[in-house]
């Protein structure tokens, strides 16, 4: 925290660089695409005047009067039916995915791209630390985004959002030994934080039904994510992070658990939160510190059998793949960049949403793949 | 707490309708009035080509390309000079103004119409209950928005977006008395958060230099009132909150300090919040439960000669006339649904931007006045 403050103190956090990034569906009449379950004159009513639109939807068109177009004066959306349910691509709720991003992974960028929930209802925010490794991250991230939002209309996205950050991260390596290093993981988190509520306060907009946090290096779910998360209609849902490995024992590829960031108090482990002084936090993955809560990383089913839609609810979640209803993060849920009941980032999230009177769960059976670096 | 929650259950916070309303300045060549700061020709290229715009800052206009306009596949906002500076007007800061509003007061409106900084670079956002009271807001608020975006360039805002929130207000009147009932304080209080993040989560955008938090019932604040806070550079920083009254014992026109929640912590005042329970909160002016807190409304100078530059540090602050740099809350500074430490609402604010690492400030003996009962 002393260093984190410290460097805030002579560079203050700001945001120094915002690309707002769309392509409209303008040209749709022409395209020779479509998407069975929208018809052509609805894509096209939905459509943006403007290339450039708001993060979370296209402007309506405004309205002809006579020959020449006046601006209207007073301008509504009807809002009505601003839902976030379990129908969420029949109800045409909007997502804003979120991804905190420092170096660009081709397998992220191509999970998300075959995501099967409509892409004109997805907007995507990023936040990139002003770093030489977040620069090439930029570089490749504009590319790739070029390159589908210029490609068939279906595959493209409401709305691409990136904002830069003027400060380094504490830890300017990304190694991940240096970067999981107990004594540096408070600050690493601390920093993540900030970083997350930048790209959440700046990027959710009203008519953002749910908030999709994807972490930059997941790059493998089932491309059904969105449809599969939303369908248990809970306020805040995380999935089951895991990382693919070539087992040196079997001499096969196998699965084994990555974040343990989602988990369920102990007695045991509200008694060394009760212990602690007010400024120390609790993580969770570090053998010489126990902390005794019960791991969702450990009580998944691995069986092919197994009943993906197993849900338990949790304390503490963590941020890999995490689905939450916008209007918990309206109510005030933010990512805690301060110990929060001993918690921080995305487990600080969970309190304060539970805080806030909302739930939360995670899907133990349900798997997402982090990169095996 | 109780009834906030179990409302919320049955009405989760949702917003149900929100007007996302702007004026371009597409016409401004024609227009016969101009601001000496900015000439025609700045104006002219900071215009939104759509009259709908985001709600911190018109498009840029696409690049016309040969014949036909091609949408860009990027497109970039070079925010390079994003700054919230003692310069505000000069470095064409934006400006965003959030007001929960449960009456509209036409004092209120006409005050906000005379602030002299620059409308083209003020938005303003508002939060509007779902109840009669609201809906007769609402609409007095709709003729008032037409009236001065329909009319000179000059005087229109560069964008206006309402929200309305689904779910009643905890306690339907808004009588004074009513309102200010102890009891009712702490549920009336945590509901304004909820309120308050609504409104700043949704419409905090990536050009945002400033957001000023201003009460619907601040009916008279000095024209420059933008220009005066943002001068002193501070992170957060909080006008004096006084009433206009008849005094019956010298039968003229006197004035009285109104908001009390702009306050120094003490050794006593600390002692109090130690001994609280966990959920317990401190509120300020009631005499069964003195607080002993240094108040910001007592040590007003009120004397003609009186230095209105005069600033001091605070613990706390109320949220009446209360500016705040963007980057303060964008690093997650939000206002606190439940008691943190001891503290909600605007309140809980002061101490949570405290905690990120910013100070807070009040303007002692710069008045604002809040509309008399």
């Amino acid at each position: 925290m002393a260093l984190s403050r410290s460097l805030r103190r002579t560079n203050p956090i700001t945001i120094v660089l915002a690309g707002l990034l769309a392509i409209g569906f303008l040209f749709f009449i022409f395209s020779p695409t479509s998407t069975a379950a929208f018809t052509s004159q609805e894509r096209h009513d939905d459509a943006a005047q403007n290339p450039l639109s708001p993060p979370t939807k296209p402007f309506h068109k405004s309205q002809a009067a006579g020959n020449k177009r006046a601006p209207p004066p007073v301008v509504h959306y009807n809002m009505n039916n601003l839902t976030s349910s379990r129908d969420a691509a029949q109800n045409r709720e909007r997502i804003l995915v979120l991804t905190p991003l420092s170096r660009f992974y081709s397998g992220y960028w191509e999970n998300l791209n075959k995501f099967t929930y409509p892409h004109q209802y997805i907007s995507l925010g990023f936040i990139i630390p002003k770093t030489r490794e977040g620069n090439a991250a930029y570089s490749a991230l504009q590319s790739a985004i070029t390159k589908v939002q210029s490609g068939p209309i279906d595959d493209r996205f409401a709305s691409i959002t990136i904002l830069r950050q003027d400060f380094p991260p504490p830890i300017q390596s990304q190694d991940e030994k240096e970067r999981h290093k107990l004594e540096n993981q408070k600050i690493r988190r601390e920093s993540m934080s900030r970083a997350r509520n930048s790209l959440l306060f700046t990027t959710l907009g009203p008519a953002t039904s749910w908030v999709l946090w994807l972490d930059a290096d997941i790059v493998e779910t089932p491309p059904t994510l969105i449809e599969d998360m939303t369908s248990h209609d809970k306020a805040v849902l995380v999935a089951n992070c895991y990382q693919r490995f070539f087992n040196p024992d079997t001499k096969e590829m196998d699965i084994r658990p990555y974040d343990y960031n989602s988990w369920t108090d102990t007695p045991r482990s509200l008694d060394i939160a009760n212990s602690m002084g007010r400024d120390e936090i609790m993580l969770e993955g570090y053998g010489e510190l126990p902390t005794y809560r019960n791991l969702m990383a450990l009580s998944a089913d691995r069986s092919p059998e197994r009943n993906t839609r197993e849900i338990m609810e949790l304390d503490g979640v963590g941020g890999t793949a995490l689905m939450v209803k916008a209007a918990v993060h309206r109510d005030g849920a933010m990512f805690p960049p301060f110990p929060f009941y001993h918690l921080v980032e995305s487990e600080g999230f969970a309190k304060m949403a539970r805080r806030l009177g909302w739930k939360c769960y995670g899907l133990p059976n349900y798997f997402v793949y982090h990169y095996n670096e």
